[in-house]
Formats: C-alpha cells, sequence, structure tokens
C-alpha cells in the first residue's frame, strides 16, 4: 500500500515530473528500425512520456525524432515532405535536419537570416538491434547506450514485437516481478504444462544499473534452486525462465500516464533462433501479443474483455481463458484500471519484489531529486542476463548474484 | 424550477451522497436471475449507484455481489474463475465466497493468517422474480425485503424486460409520475387508438412506502373516476392502466449518475399471461423497449436519434415517429441532457404530480438526513397494485386511494 | 506569438464572451436553406457560437430558429412536430411559433394564461444567397443583412458547399489571410501547374467593413501587381484569384470552440458558371471538399489523416499528398491541434498579413468593448469583391485598394 503521493511519483512521467525527469536521463526505445524502412520514407508518429513526436529517416539513413509541431505555427510535421536530408512542414515549406536545425526557409525573402534563429526541438536517435532509441533529457548530461546482449545479437537470433498496453507503465513494470502470479495467471500456458510452484524464498540484490530479484527454492541437503530476473533502469526486465529456452526480454516505455508499449524480445545469444522456438512466439503463445494489421493495439483487448474463452477456463485447461502470457499480463494490469489506485492494496509476503521494486524505485527518485547521480549510465553495467543458479547453505543470493549474471559467467552454473 | 442545490440532492446517488445514502437503505435490483444461469457460471459485471461490481452464482446456486477490484492488487474480479463456492481472482488466486471472506490464498505460505485479515466488500443478494435484489448499505440496517406482488406470482404470469436509458435516473423516474404527457408522447400508439384525455384533477396521497398519485376525470352525476398510481421508494412505480389489461411495473435504477437501468415488468396476478398479451409486448409496442442483441442497450437511441420516422409522425398516425411507448420515454428524456436543468424550468397545473414527486423526495431526504427512520422499510407495506375506482361527490381522493390500491381490496371497484 | 490572454480573447465565441458578444452583433450563416427544403417540413439541429439550436420552416415557408430545450422542461425541439406556422414538443404538445411564442399549451386547462408568460429563446432569420442567416445578438442593435454580391446573384451563378473543421474557427480564418502558404501547401495543385510565387509587398488598407489585404509582385518599369483579398467582419473572407476564373468565398463560422462550420462559395457575377467553372469544383479540386453522404463531416478527416498519400506526395506532383485546396487547408490548420497554441509560435515577414489580422481583431474587439460601434453594420458596405489591379510607382496600396474593391469599380483595372 502506497500514499497517494508516492503512487503519483511512481506513475506521472510527463515533462517536468520527477520520474518525467529521471527517465529523461537514459535512453528511450522509440520505435522499431523497421517502421523507417528506408531513406526519405514517410515520417511517423510517437508518443513518448507524454510528448507527442514525429520520427523520420534522412537521406543519408539517419533517423531524426522531432517536436510534432512546427516552430513557426504549430502544423504538424507528420504531414511533413521528407527531402534531401531534412523534414519540411508542407503549410509555408521550413525544413529542418535531424539536429533540428532550420536549414532552409523559403517563405521569407533570400536575405533574411531568421532560419538561424529558429530550431524545432529535436531528440538524439541511436539505432541498436533493431530498434530506434532516443534520449530526451538535457544534452550535457547524455548517458552511454546500454550495452544490452540482445540489442548486440544478429538479428536471426532475435524475435521482438511490441504493443501497447492500456494502463499505466508502473503497473505493467511491476507485473515483470511479481513472482507469485506464475503460479496462478499463466497457469496451464507454460511449455512444461503449467504448474509452477511457489518460491519459498524470495530476495533482492541492488546493482549499478537496478537490482536483481531472485525467487528460491529448497533442493536436497541445504541446497536452494535460485531464479535471478534483471531490473535495469528505468524499464527493463531481463527474464528468468526455467529450462534450455531463449531468453525474454520486456522494456515498458511510458506512452502517456494511461498507455505504455511493452517491447518484448527473446534471443538466444550464441545461434539463431530455432522454428520450434518461433512457433510459440508466432503462435502468441508466450509473452508476445497479436496486434491489429499495421498498428500497436492488441487484437484481444479491454473493450473485448481481451475475448475470453470460458469455457476453455471452466475446462481447467487454462487457467484464465485468455490467449497467451502476453495477453494474461495486458489483461489483469489493464482491469485494474488506467492508473491503479495503491492506496487501497492489501500485501502480503509473496509480494515482497512489488515492494522491493517500489522502495527501489522511490529511494532512486528522491536520491536522483536530491542531485546523486541515478544509476545505469554507462554501457558496460548493463552486460547482464537472467540467470539460474544453485547455492550451498550459507551463501547468500545478495553476495553471489550480481556476479552470476554477469555475461561473463555462465548462465546456468552449479 | 428547483434550485441547483434541490437538483443536486436529487439526481446524485454515488456512495456518500444523500439520495445514494438514502437508496441504499433499501433492496435495489441488480440483475436478472438468467443472467447467472447455473450454479460456477461466468460472472458478470454489474454497475449500481455508481459502483463497480461482479455477480456470480456459486456452486450451491446462491447469488453474490462483489466489489469489483480485487482488494489485494485491484485486478478485477470479472475475469476470475467461479469455483467451488467462491470466485477466485486469476492474477494470484485469492478466492473470496459470497459473503467476501477470503477462503483461500495460495499465494501465500501455508502457515499464513493474512487471508482471515482480508475480506472484498460482499453486498448481500436475494432472488424474487426473477431478479436478483442487492442490499448496499449498513448491515445493521437491512430492511426486509419488498414483497411486491408482481415478484410474487409465477413466471408464467409476468413478462420482464431491461434496458438501459442513458440519463439520469430521476429524470425518468418523473417522466412516470407525469400524467399530462400520456395525451401527447403517446398519442396514436395506445392500444384504443391513441386518444387519451387529460385528467381534471391531480392528488397525491402519501402512505408507508411512498404514495399514491391520483388522476381524477369528471363522470355523470358528481361522480369522479380515479386512476391510481403507486410510487414506492425509492424509485419504483405500479402503472394504472384504463381497461382489463396486465399490470405494468417500473423501478429506474441509477447505473451511475449519467445512466439508468430501466426494469420494465407486465403482469397478471391471477393467470398467465395469454397469447395476445404478449404480442403487444414482443413487438415493442408497450412499455418494454428492444435492446442491442446480448446487451442493454437499445437498438433506438440517442445516438441514432431513436430511429425517428419523420414519415410517420408527419403522418399523424404517432406523435413522435418513435416506435413503442418504452423509446418514446427515453427519447423524449434522454432529450433533456444527461442530467436536466431543472433550475431553467417553466412548471404548469398539469406538472403538479412531477412538483409533488419532488417535494416527496426532498422532504423524505431532509427527514433521512435529519435521522428519521425512511419510509418503506417493511416488506408488507409494498402489498399495492395500481387500481381504478370512482368517488362520489364528497369523498377524497387522500382518504380512499390508500386503502383502495391495497392488494386485498378489489382492483377496480366502483 | 500572443500572450495566453490574448489568444483566449480570439478564439472564445460562447455567450458573454467578448469575441461571443462581438460576433453576436453581426447576421451569422446558419445553415442552407435547402436543408428545410419545404413549409413543415422536419426540423434540425444546429449548433452556433456554443448553442445548441433548431430550426425549422413554417406553414408559410419561413425560418425560425429555436434553443433546442423547450422552457417547459427542457426536452429537445428536434423531436418536435413541425405544425400549422408553429414546431410543437412532443412531450407535453407545446406549440411555439417562429417568433419563440407559445402559441398552444394543451396540457394546461382552457382557461389557463400560463402560455402567455412563456417564450421560447428564438432568433431572426433571413435567406439570402440559398443561406439562412440568423442574429443571435440583443434585438434593438439588429444590423443590416450584409449585401454580399454572391448572395445577391442567382443561383445559376453561383456553387456553395459547407464542411466541417474540426478546429477553432480562428485557426481556419487566419488560414484565409495567410498569403505565403499558398507557393507550398497548394503547390501542384493550381490550375496553372501549381507554380505560386511569393509576393513582395504585404499591404492592409482598412475600411468600414475590415480590411483590405494585398500582396504585390513587381513588374517592369516601377509598377506593382497587386492581389486584393476581402476580410469582412466577422468571419468573411473573398478570394483574389489570379486569371478570369470565379470569385470564391468563405465564411468560417464558429460550431463551438473546437469547431468550426466553412461554407465555400464560386460565383461569376455576371453570368452562370458553366460546365468547366463546375468540374473542378464537383471534383473537390479546388475550395470545396468532399463530405460523407449526408452530413458536413469531411470524407477526408484527422481521424484518417485526411487520406495522405505519400506515394503521390513523393512524386512531387502534390506538394502535400493531401486532395484538393481545401483539404489541404483543413488538414494543416487541424493538425495545429483543437485551439492552436500561439504563445509558442515564431513569425517572419511573410505572416505580416496574420499579425495585421490578429491586430485588427484585437483592436476591433477592445473597441467593442470599449462601447464603441463595431464595423460593418450596414448592408452596403459589403459591395465589394477581391480584386487584381497595377499600380503605378508612388501610388500606395492603402490609398487605392478599398476603392478598387467596390462593385461599381472594374475589378481587374490596370
Amino acid at each position: 500500500m502506497l500514499t497517494r503521493e508516492e503512487n503519483e511519483l511512481l506513475v506521472r512521467t510527463g515533462p517536468g515530473t520527477p520520474m518525467g525527469s529521471f527517465m529523461r536521463r537514459y535512453w528511450v526505445p522509440a520505435l522499431f528500425s523497421e517502421a523507417l524502412p528506408e531513406p526519405d520514407c514517410a515520417p511517423v508518429r510517437v508518443k513518448l512520456l507524454g510528448e507527442k513526436l514525429v520520427a523520420f529517416r534522412d537521406s543519408s539513413g539517419r533517423v531524426g525524432l522531432f517536436d510534432e509541431r512546427c516552430p513557426h505555427r504549430n502544423a504538424s510535421m507528420f504531414f511533413g515532405r521528407n527531402e534531401e536530408n531534412g523534414l519540411r512542414c508542407v503549410y509555408h515549406g521550413w525544413k529542418f535536419d535531424l539536429e533540428g536545425n532550420c536549414v532552409d526557409m523559403p517563405s521569407e525573402p533570400p536575405e533574411s537570416n531568421f532560419k538561424r534563429k529558429v530550431k524545432i526541438e529535436a531528440y538524439p536517435c541511436v539505432e541498436r538491434g533493431g530498434i530506434v532509441w532516443t534520449y530526451m533529457g538535457p544534452p550535457e548530461q547524455k548517458p552511454e547506450v546500454p550495452d544490452f546482449q540482445w540489442a548486440e545479437v544478429p538479428a536471426s537470433h532475435r524475435f521482438a514485437t511490441r504493443h501497447i498496453q492500456e494502463c499505466n507503465w508502473f503497473q505493467a513494470f511491476e507485473g515483470g516481478f511479481d513472482v507469485s502470479h506464475l503460479a496462478f495467471l499463466h497457469k496451464g500456458d507454460t511449455p512444461d504444462g503449467g504448474i509452477r510452484t511457489l518460491p519459498k524464498y524470495y530476495e533482492t540484490a541492488t546493482t549499478d544499473y537496478g537490482f536483481v530479484s531472485g525467487s528460491g527454492r529448497d533442493l536436497e541437503a541445504g541446497k536452494t534452486a535460485w531464479g535471478a530476473n534483471i531490473m535495469a533502469v528505468p524499464f527493463h526486465k531481463i527474464i528468468a525462465r526455467p529450462g534450455d529456452v531463449p531468453i525474454g526480454v520486456h522494456a515498458w516505455v511510458p506512452i502517456d500516464d494511461e498507455n505504455c508499449m511493452i517491447y518484448s524480445i527473446e534471443y538466444r545469444p550464441h545461434r539463431p533462433l530455432n522454428d520450434e522456438e518461433m512457433e510459440a512466439s508466432r503462435e502468441w503463445r508466450y509473452i508476445h501479443a497479436e496486434t491489429e494489421p499495421g498498428g500497436d493495439h492488441c487484437l484481444r483487448n479491454l473493450a473485448n474483455d481481451f475475448m475470453i474463452d470460458r469455457e476453455l477456463q471452466k475446462s481447467g485447461k487454462s487457467y484464465t481463458g485468455l490467449k497467451g502470457f502476453g495477453i494474461q499480463d495486458c489483461g489483469i494490469q489493464e482491469s485494474m484500471g488506467p492508473i491503479s489506485d495503491r492506496t487501497r492494496e492489501q500485501l502480503g509476503t509473496s509480494d515482497i519484489h512489488i515492494i522491493q521494486l517500489r522502495k527501489f524505485m522511490l529511494k532512486t527518485l528522491k536520491d536522483f531529486m536530491a542531485g546523486v547521480t541515478p544509476p545505469g549510465l554507462k554501457a558496460d553495467m548493463y552486460r547482464v542476463r537472467s540467470a539460474a543458479f544453485v547455492l550451498e547453505k550459507g551463501e547468500t543470493f545478495a553476495k553471489h548474484a550480481p556476479e552470476r549474471v554477469r555475461l561473463d559467467v555462465p548462465a546456468m552454473a552449479k
């Protein structure tokens, strides 16, 4: 249970809000590279952290991301012409390059130097792992681009989708660290038949990029088996999955305070995904969710009750009657309302990871507001992935987990 | 014409409002029994007096009605599993019985007693006359279930529908006691060809359940013919209809402040409805209104101008060009806006029943707020129905009407 | 760039606002005459300056325009019966004539004189040029009906359409006086192949009906060619078009603060429009915009990105990929948002006409609020049209333009 003020701190990400200012210190996924398939192709609308923007790919193949509104008289740059290394507003022909400079202003007399005074708000972009990332914060504080393994592997090793979730980003983010729901919400839908036992231990180890979140189960002879999920600021997760399966990844990027874009990625560090691995994803059985053709809205959504199949739910073959992990998570999290009212919750011991996530974010935010340098500003901090390992009696998760999830340590060590 | 404050008093029914607190002292129709056709069937959403709820039928066949939100973390119980005598949230498996007790909390360790501290807000339900009624008020003040005749007769004697009216409940309630509109709005659509003369006298007699509202017309030799409608708190009406026809009943139940659910019932006290009687209802010519398949929204609604037939209206065969009494009432009442602005009205002598209804409700509400026991808390107070009778010169409606509408008095006495 | 206060002054037109009070001093286009095709036809809804109204044509063929709400109990007069010289509310049969008098009140006893006390708010109407005009201001200040030439010519000489633009009226009005956009937004879509050079001079000459707005281009030997557009209060424009083409006219009438109705008219003063002239209009290539069948909403609209054809835009055959001048203007102006934020603009020298329009309106409004008689209250002040003419060195636009646009002066004088 949170106070109203704490809840507001966590959920608001618009310009000038504490969480919004914090998130603007990081590189943020803005869109798939393939949405801008070639130089000088049509611009696309992007909404991030409450800001309306337009993305385009210039003649050199580089990506620009602008304020949607032309600084002249607010016309939308979405209708603009993507011409030789710049996007041109169609109202009066003002043209801007991807740094936001006005490079042509044909409506003014040739001798005018007005164009040198005019800039459009532009955010720098980079492309990594098939995604255009942008940095919306103070230029002088631009950090390194996070060095996620999934973004470094060849495209053949990776399968990525995105979809809109119609609720606040933090609701979805919390869902990613809610361990106990795995034994219920997704029951019947896991590859192993759906029985996922509850962990006995819930631990968290703070790191320089966020934290490692561990679920422990007793083995024989005082040994404990741990699954370790990664939480990387500001909204990333690398999922610990049992068995020899691809690594799963999520980023929950705020669109505005009542919608977020979920990027869902599966990858193999060292080989292409094979046909079997692709099948589950293509049938929307795992973390991905089917969207309407050409868009990011889920085919199964709040307006149609996520197409719940009550017969299937009744049969017990699926706990929910909802198709696929992705929609199960989406569905239950959206059902809490656009912004969940955390002042009326009742949390138990199995919610400890949720509590730890909130504490971490509130503490980090408070430090940030007090001037402390935020975590995760170096690229190599992100060279981690989820892991599963066994610890002997007397060994603590907090001591071992941060090392075990490093890329240079085998992922499933005994 | 009312003041803004009076208008607000009458129209607001959410938790904590005066009218909302008043209504919560009565049993309220929540849904049709048949919407929960069998034990452990799928739960359904219910919205009542501004509260989002979920109804379900448990394994024993009893009906439960809950807060839609799981007390754990606000997930919607609508997506829940209706299992052995309880509804289970699919997020973490918390299960609640129909008293709102948490009877299983599998996400917590077996030794935990946390579940004993957790309750979901649950409202008691009873089933009468094919309808699930609920009581949303203080448990210690739960009244008797009203003993309406229509709810006591066999199902064969009764025809009941419901539909959503897209405006405030009180607007619709007022319509039920507006006598003079019968001569206009419904002209051309009554079984007798549509001519309904205006009454000469408008009287009201207060009773222990509300009031009897009388319309009088002079007969020969100083006799007066009276039609007597029943107003029973908080939102019931039994309709006085001329001729040997089934008795008509309405309840206008607030969904929220801009929508209400109209329950419309026709019944014969002593025999099944026959084919002729059913035909008018099935063709939507009388008080019922056709809804979209599987839902409660009217097929003819504000968005499509209630499918007004201007040719028919022009012809004079129908005064309005709207099909059926139900849609004529709905249509004209919704056309006043979601909440009618009663500060700008101009009322005449034929509006006396409207004025009396408002005065009665405002007075009753004021008394209620001052601690006076509200009317209608005993079951047998409701053993009344509409009536038609003739009074001799010198006899007053106020003196005779309350007795004439009692069930143990013949309905159409001379 | 304006202050927030100035912006509010210009855009708000509801009852009681400064601009709303100003506009209510003029005759305002309300609907096409043909929308009320015959005496006693069905009434239609009209929304003007934020007011919900109902228009009808009475038995004598005259047009009435009312408050949508019956003064009795707020029922919508839209559902009313249009009977012998009056519109009758179907709820209780109250009937009003086009002056707003209650001429029948059958729900009240015959001896009642209540109807004499009741009036519905009614606005006087006249029909000119195929349009119903209304006056919504103080009766004692009713001005003469503007004597526009396009409204005086025979119907065969004129082609008129209207469509809704989903943004504030002033945004659209400004667009009408934005000269420099012609060289960009509409490029490729003008009859002469689309090249429209930028003017060198921007001048404005204030008149008794508004102002003349001139664009000047140098000719040989110190001569200047001028195009002169008419701005007539409160929202009219007569368009200066090069070549021997019909005269174009717009009126941007506020529906509410986020929508306006654009009336678009082409006419020939002295002869019928011929087939060639009609063809461009019928194919929506010029100022008209195609609407959904039976309605005023554009087929190409904000929700479908105005059906932008990116291939066509890329090809350069059309600058925008939007079909027709009308939609190009609509599209770019709506893209600024429902109410453009003029506090964040950056205006150049080519925006001088926009600046002059704002200054004129703000000055006129300030004078009006201080009690100064507003311009344009005499019919014959409007006997002007756009013009093109050449001035010799030393002659000023301000001196000559007001006379050159008078109807009694040849339009294209040397």
